[in-house]
């Protein structure tokens, strides 16, 4: 049986005839000219701009530490937010939790029973057991950190173990077996052909949410033909390239829909 | 030079003559007898808590996740903790963050700057990129993940490299040396005699905070004399071992003391 979310993600993939997934990471310095650069005109530019592009990708991923940064009330913005959005495209908060298991019931009852959203972010350092209570909500979606493309990657994700592969695809082969069991987990892996290309072979058909494309350098047409799994889903991520892109709020339709027509048009 | 974090729980030692850091990991079934069950009966609850405590530690670990389970008003909730412990006790805040560089710039300034903490639990996956934005902040201090006492602890940090040594040894190893630079760098070590001994010997000088002691298991006699660093420090959690003990309002007072001499008392 396929997940529900990935049967919604097909679904907006064959009205979208793309696989972007559009990051949210705001501060108030980047709200376009014509809001109040204060938290409720972030709160009415978001909305704005997610009525605009809901039509153009299959997925919103706000990054919750963004809204943080802003205190309570930039939470209270990311509730508005997640409201607004719930109709119709699924979101991924991009929170990278993972903690021991009660501490992580708490974590998933945020992310799924609070916010709502439909999919989040974790960290696998602490294994199995700091990421079952995200797993055990069934109809939700996790993506786990797999291979990242910062420069860090090489610290720990990067060594090689003693079986001869890095910990990175150590990771996705766990990752991968569990999924066997639970269903509903993929994996985060950066935009750069390298690693998309030493990772995605590991398990064909497990979900990549690849960020890093656009500001970040990858893009997005090879992010999708290296990363896309055997649904030929994936979840290709782009924030600055969309929301940098918007100039003002009376051209902030235009704006929109050209960097995403930039982004993914055929090459 | 001594970082001013270390001085204070230095200070604090002379004084408490115990290296107790207790966490505050509460829900709204663990309010006492006398409290509504409520947000507002639990800063109050909390509040008292503190009052209380604070002579007979050295730290306080609020558990972060435990708050953002109660929505925006959890966090109202800590928001208002923290000032009322900010007057003489350290709160490290236990938040495992750790992201790419601007986002991880966003987590520390929601957990430095608005929540004014004075200390911060970090996921070290990403590498030194995602954590250098945190440890930036000179006068913090960071605990990184290191070797938990969960049993997922198995999935990756005890991944055999093929230098022979494990994943968790390899992170501590690769934090003693970020630390050499820092000087703001300790490591969370779970509380198992076998565990701590394992990891103890690869930087004397480097500070352990070390949970799971109580209701987890461990006592904190065996995780102070095990993970004590060379200026005889460390920062032995119990949360559920205190906070647990309470029976009532009325009895809160004894109920803390006895709990924490129950502990901490010689063998």
């Amino acid at each position: 049986m396929t997940h529900p979310q990935i049967q919604r993600w097909k679904t907006l993939y064959t009205q979208t005839k793309n696989c972007l997934c559009i990051g949210i990471d705001p501060t108030l310095q980047s709200i376009p000219t014509g809001y109040s650069e204060t938290i409720s005109g972030l709160t009415e530019f978001l909305s704005d701009f997610i009525q605009i592009s809901q039509e153009h990708c299959i997925a919103f991923k706000p990054n919750i530490s963004f809204f943080e940064a802003l205190g309570i009330e930039g939470l209270q913005c990311l509730e508005t937010i997640c409201k607004t959005v719930q109709q119709r495209v699924p979101i991924i908060l991009d929170a990278k939790r993972g903690d021991i298991g009660n501490t992580s019931a708490m974590q998933a009852r945020y992310i799924f029973d609070y916010f709502n959203a439909d999919a989040v972010t974790l960290h696998p350092y602490m294994g199995l057991d700091s990421l079952e209570p995200f797993f055990k909500y069934q109809d939700k979606f996790h993506f786990v950190l797999g291979l990242t493309s910062n420069p860090g990657s090489r610290d720990f994700e990067e060594s090689e173990l003693n079986s001869g592969k890095t910990l990175a695809s150590h990771v996705i082969e766990t990752l991968s077996h569990w999924n066997k069991q639970f269903h509903n987990i993929g994996v985060v892996v950066g935009a750069t052909e390298q690693k998309l290309a030493t990772v995605r072979a590991i398990d064909p058909s497990l979900l990549f949410l690849i960020p890093g494309v656009g500001a970040q350098g990858g893009t997005y047409h090879s992010a999708y033909e290296q990363g896309k799994n055997t649904n030929d889903l994936a979840l290709v991520n782009a924030s600055r390239a969309i929301m940098g892109a918007i100039q003002s709020k009376s051209s902030m339709e235009n704006d929109i829909r050209n960097a995403i027509q930039a982004l993914t048009k055929p090459l």
